[in-house]
């Protein structure tokens, strides 16, 4: 990333002409991060990181509420522990920053620092672990990661990202299963509940699983250029960390047995996501449940003699509607009530509260979806009964739109010619059938730069047929797309 | 840190022989935190990260309190950004871990992995900041750092660390100041409020202030072996920052100036402070503000139509005693009431409940206090009323031991034989008057290893009469301890 200030002047590009340039001007411009002199990394702004804190206290919620505790693990992995894996670090080799040296010494072994902490804390569970009494060992951590990419972008891919990474163990194969498809469905719970954004749980193909794994699952979204997002993975580990990190549990029978994990995570790159499903040509448009500010009154006046009665209202309604709202007054001066509508909106505020002179008299203030600009007038007195309600029927119609857009851009497909018109003309998510073999696999992404973005655990049709590209009998139904 | 699980066996050392031992031991044996395959990183348990989360809430809470916010700025800090304050990189220079490959490829530049963000946020805070209306900027940056120290220990000192770090930036050199001195007011609430330990705030010297400051505050408080601890930092940064990143602003006159800074932070080393400021031979003693578990249940029966009974009592008193209470109940049929006594003081959990058969005859539970054993008979249905108050006077009660435990190792000292006396057979804090001159710091702790933790900010007699070590006028009264 470099320094590119002068795209912050004149006006935000149309998302539909120009998204990737939208995107990165909206993040600017609201200032949720900025481009730093480290290669591929940003700093995260209080406006942007207020949202990550609202995310994260809402998903680790929901780790805690089915049964995980945090710890956190060293950043650096020796090197050793991570070559003990080999897929693993051959998926990862590529990306990982290492220390070599440390005040003036040379290190005589390389540090990895953590592109994730499979390896660090597999080492670990191998001495903590002894009996199947110790099991399941449910540890979450919330860390930082790098992983260094060629090519970055802000939230969606950058060297340095924020994550929570879940690490479990169990006695029995089912065990661990159960438990990467319970955490698919708290990720799908928490982004469809709290971000709004619909998501299609599935399993990923064995050439796009995670590295070392013996299956993986994601969640995926649309985007509303047509291209999808992997919004979070789970993974069942199997027992190949087990068999290389030596983590052995005495069972109830008395035998020595190898455990069985998981790992499964979601982070900062969620919101790439938020930005990508919901915003629009003003800007971003952010659900109440995560918004920084959920709701921006705005005091409207000309005259001087309307200024202190107005001013007072303001007052009466924070007073009101107190934390845990995040409500904020933007009684600057120096700013035209319009400049202040198009601010606003542009940085996400789900709610606009006017209250100028006529309000005052009224004893009510006017409400402003930012979704679609509705309005309606709510009497102060009734605030505290109406603001809950409304903002739960913003959060509901973000979620709605943002339904409708895939639901829009969902295509079932059976041919092929089919297939690549959808993919050149429209994107989005391509529903259609596959043989299972990888060289198909990568013969489709070759031909259309579409990838398997997963196999659906709901599946909405019988696979019976041809597969879309070879005409083989088909395996599997897959969702397809170009994706970020 | 090496292995050495051969500790964990037998009887915990008593503090008053191996305080030492017995500090690595009780981290160990309460699962707070191991050692790990990482030179100087120490892996931190749930249990301990569970402390570490409660002690981040109540702290976050104050700085969001007085107007901070939240950001995340890059890991990696480039060498050049790093060395243009000269005092600063002197300071971290010799503790710097660098990463210098990425994937296969070496780096033209080598990164150093952030001991302190100073640097970084200095190099945006010059892109973000143009007038004095963007003044004062306040955030705050929860985060890992590292410096690679030859001797390690948990908590204390290890090569990874995470901490909060406070960056502000203000018009004048009043406001900086001020501001400096509000989070050292705010760390004090902190660590008395919450962690129940008296500390002693005040001015650092010259000589032990923070690289590139112009003036460090501390807060100090004192362990039970009679050594000193440095519990938090605010430093009043002055423009050293401001010229080298040339951090400017216009101000409402026209002119363009440089900013004033102040930086600000505690870490996980107030965990060890915890450990060596509260417990005594049976292990750990925590506060109830920041006790992962403040209150155990244990049920008591010996004839098997017991059980059934205390259980339920047990039930009852949970369904009494819900979140935010943290109350767990051990029920593990394998251990006796003995054993679970013994284990659960080692961990600190400050009030146990004992629920036996004539317990649920009488409707009643026994509550036993950690720090002193004391016993009292409450009703079940007075629980809600008795338990809140009772876990506020045991916050009271580790606070006051501590206090008088510091009044007791606190010498006001007046000459230099009783000086070197006081540090050989007692240790403690030692009051006594200063020259102010750098060599007679240097020579007191060349002949003691006592170093002026801080220059009391509150002064409990006037400065007047002899240097303690060279004789020569007394500028300043200054507070000496070894400290860790």
């Amino acid at each position: 990333m470099s320094e590119r200030d002068e795209e912050l002047t004149g006006k935000l590009p149309h998302p539909e002409e120009d998204f990737s340039t939208w995107y990165t001007q909206v993040i600017r411009r609201a200032q949720l991060a900025d481009y730093t002199p480290v290669r591929g990394s940003m700093a995260i702004r209080p406006y942007g990181y207020a949202l990550w804190e609202n995310m994260q206290a809402l998903l680790d919620r929901r780790i805690k509420a089915t049964g995980h505790v945090n710890a956190y693990f060293p950043l650096l992995v020796p090197e050793s522990l991570l070559q003990k894996e080999a897929e693993h670090v051959a998926g990862f080799a590529p990306q990982v920053a290492w220390v070599t040296e440390a005040g003036t010494e040379k290190l005589e072994e390389r540090y990895a620092i953590r592109p994730t902490s499979e390896a660090i804390i597999g080492a670990l569970y191998s001495k903590w672990i002894d009996s199947w009494r110790d099991l399941p060992v449910l540890i979450n951590q919330w860390a930082n990661v790098i992983r260094w990419e060629k090519v970055t972008r802000p939230f969606l891919r950058t060297a340095e990202f924020l994550w929570q990474e879940g690490h479990t163990v169990h006695r029995t194969e089912e065990e661990a299963e159960e438990e990467t498809l319970r955490m698919l469905g708290v990720y799908q719970d928490f982004i469809e509940n709290e971000l709004a954004i619909p998501v299609i749980p599935g399993r990923k193909t064995e050439s796009e699983k995670f590295a070392g794994a013996l299956r993986t699952y994601s969640v995926e979204a649309l985007m509303r250029d047509g291209r999808a997002l992997q919004a979070g993975t789970s993974h069942n580990l199997g027992q190949h960390f087990a068999r290389v990190f030596d983590i052995t549990f005495q069972d109830q029978d008395g035998e020595r047995k190898y455990v069985w994990q998981t790992s499964w995570g979601v982070s900062t790159r969620l919101i790439g996501a938020l930005i990508m499903a919901h915003g629009d040509a003003s800007g971003l448009i952010f659900p109440p449940n995560v918004a920084p500010i959920q709701i921006v009154i705005v005091p409207i006046w000309r005259k001087d003699e309307d200024r202190q009665p107005v001013l007072e209202a303001t007052d009466q309604v924070l007073a009101r509607l107190r934390p845990p709202y995040r409500i904020e007054a933007d009684t600057d001066d120096t700013k035209t009530p319009g400049w202040k509508y198009n601010e606003h909106e542009m940085r996400g505020v789900p709610l606009r509260m006017e209250i100028g002179p006529r309000d005052v008299q009224n004893r009510s203030v006017v409400l402003v979806r930012r979704l679609d600009r509705r309005k309606e007038t709510v009497p102060i007195a009734q605030l505290a009964a109406r603001v809950p309600a409304l903002l739960r029927e913003v959060q509901q119609e973000i979620f709605d739109r943002a339904l409708r857009c895939r639901a829009e851009n969902t295509h079932p497909v059976e041919t092929w010619d089919e297939f690549r018109r959808v993919m050149e003309e429209q994107r989005g998510f391509i529903i259609a059938l596959w043989c299972g073999d990888a060289a198909c696999e990568t013969a489709i992404q070759h031909e259309t730069t579409a990838t398997i973005r997963c196999l659906p655990l709901d599946r909405p049709c019988e696979v019976t047929g041809p597969c879309i590209r070879c005409g083989g009998e088909a395996k599997e139904q897959a969702v397809f797309a170009k994706a970020y």
